[in-house]
């Protein structure tokens, strides 16, 4: 029997999701989305149904999918109906206890991963952190899990805080520190390209490499007069100035 | 005539540039190093002969190249002879300055990639930027860096310090974000495997978006509530609280 889903959602990992469902050959009998507009090109864009109307969401779907924001996640858990279906929300930082009592098959489908609509990405490398109401839930959502990607792992929900946490860190940041860079380099009057081997090195380099054996530059070595230097370079951006010191200091360990 | 060279350090650049030197068909005469062992170690290594004595150094090589640390490079020069050779450091925070006056004709040639020994690299992917005492040296650097690598820029000292603070952002400072972000899933008991998909991804997609485009997470959303929870998590690593809160409110522009 075919697997069937519904998906809540029109952002990033919403339309990823649904790809990838897509691919898994999991039928998406339909998209809600609150914004007219949106859930319309999501649709277009992916070839599935779509409404903004709570009332014509399908009830027999075997999953719902949540990829909403945080703040709106519990109001649109209290919306959807299907009590026998699995309800499974996607994001990191949220616990079990969102569920309402009518939905007593939940659990979570993190993918611990960022996303962009307009950057194609393989879901099947993306690794999922599942967790579910009871030992029988878990089963299922393993199974889908699995259909849509090659690594899954169960988490409870302190861990996957912490992997939230930790993505916060190596992605959000480290693209803001990109940025950073790249505004540096660009006041050189040099283009952003210049740095993609850079960044393209280390990144690959820990797959060599743990980051404590990894890394390089004037604060592990404790190069205080270039760190002068820097900071010097930098008197035109104090908010880049705090940024270098901490960093430079945690690196350090002083 | 073949293109001969002698090289100055046995670290991590020194061993990068060596072999790239020998793929290139650039006949490596000699290495320099200050320590007997790394110096014996190097030349093993890499198939060159060494020495830890300036004094047999050839004086009849085409180009000197200095891949020592910042502070030695100025004790360094000092030692070498061969006043028609051209000399060429490869430090990014360091001037046209710092040769004597008996090296009239020198450079730089710096390579704008992070270097470690065990970790193998395309040399021919590295930006190298130089910069020359006078045009015809400039023309020679240019034709040796061609030899080397695919993408050669001319750059000033001043360009060149602030490509090297850029990345020091882009690098050092990102692995350390691996670092703490490795040091966040494994207190969760998980492995630091788990983050390399998504810090493969962050880096991909400067490919595809610009960093501005494409940064996601709680701070570009400002997502307060997120973001005091994930501060919570924290409780036991004030360091760490520190750079989420400077580096959150720098992605938000608070």
């Amino acid at each position: 029997m075919e697997t069937t889903a519904v998906v809540v959602g029109t952002g990033n990992v919403a339309t990823h999701l649904v790809r990838a469902l897509q691919q898994s050959d999991v039928q998406v009998l339909m998209l809600y989305g609150r914004n007219r507009e949106h859930a319309d090109e999501a649709a277009r864009l992916l070839g599935v149904s779509s409404t903004t109307d709570w009332k014509k969401l399908p009830s027999g779907a075997h999953f719902y999918l949540y990829a909403v924001s945080d703040n709106a996640l519990a109001e649109v858990l209290a919306h959807t109906i299907a009590p026998q279906a699995i309800h499974l929300h996607t994001a990191g930082s949220m616990g079990l206890e969102l569920f309402p009592r009518h939905k007593p098959r939940h659990g979570v489908l993190y993918p611990l991963q960022t996303f962009s609509k307009s950057k194609p990405l393989n879901f099947r490398t993306v690794p999922l952190f599942v967790e579910a109401s009871s030992p029988d839930v878990l089963a299922e959502v393993n199974r889908l899990a699995s259909l849509l990607a090659d690594k899954v792992y169960e988490a409870d929900s302190q861990q996957r805080r912490r992997l939230h946490l930790a993505a916060v860190f190596a992605c959000n940041f480290v693209n803001h520190l990109y940025a950073i860079a790249g505004d540096l380099v660009q006041s050189s009057h040099l283009s952003f390209e210049v740095l993609r081997p850079l960044i393209a090195e280390t990144a690959s380099k820990i797959d060599f490499l743990s980051p404590q054996e990894a890394q390089t530059g004037p604060a592990v070595r404790r190069d205080d007069a270039v760190m002068k230097k820097h900071l010097a370079l930098l008197n035109d951006h104090p908010e880049y100035q705090k940024i270098y010191e901490l960093i430079s200091r945690s690196i350090s360990g002083d």
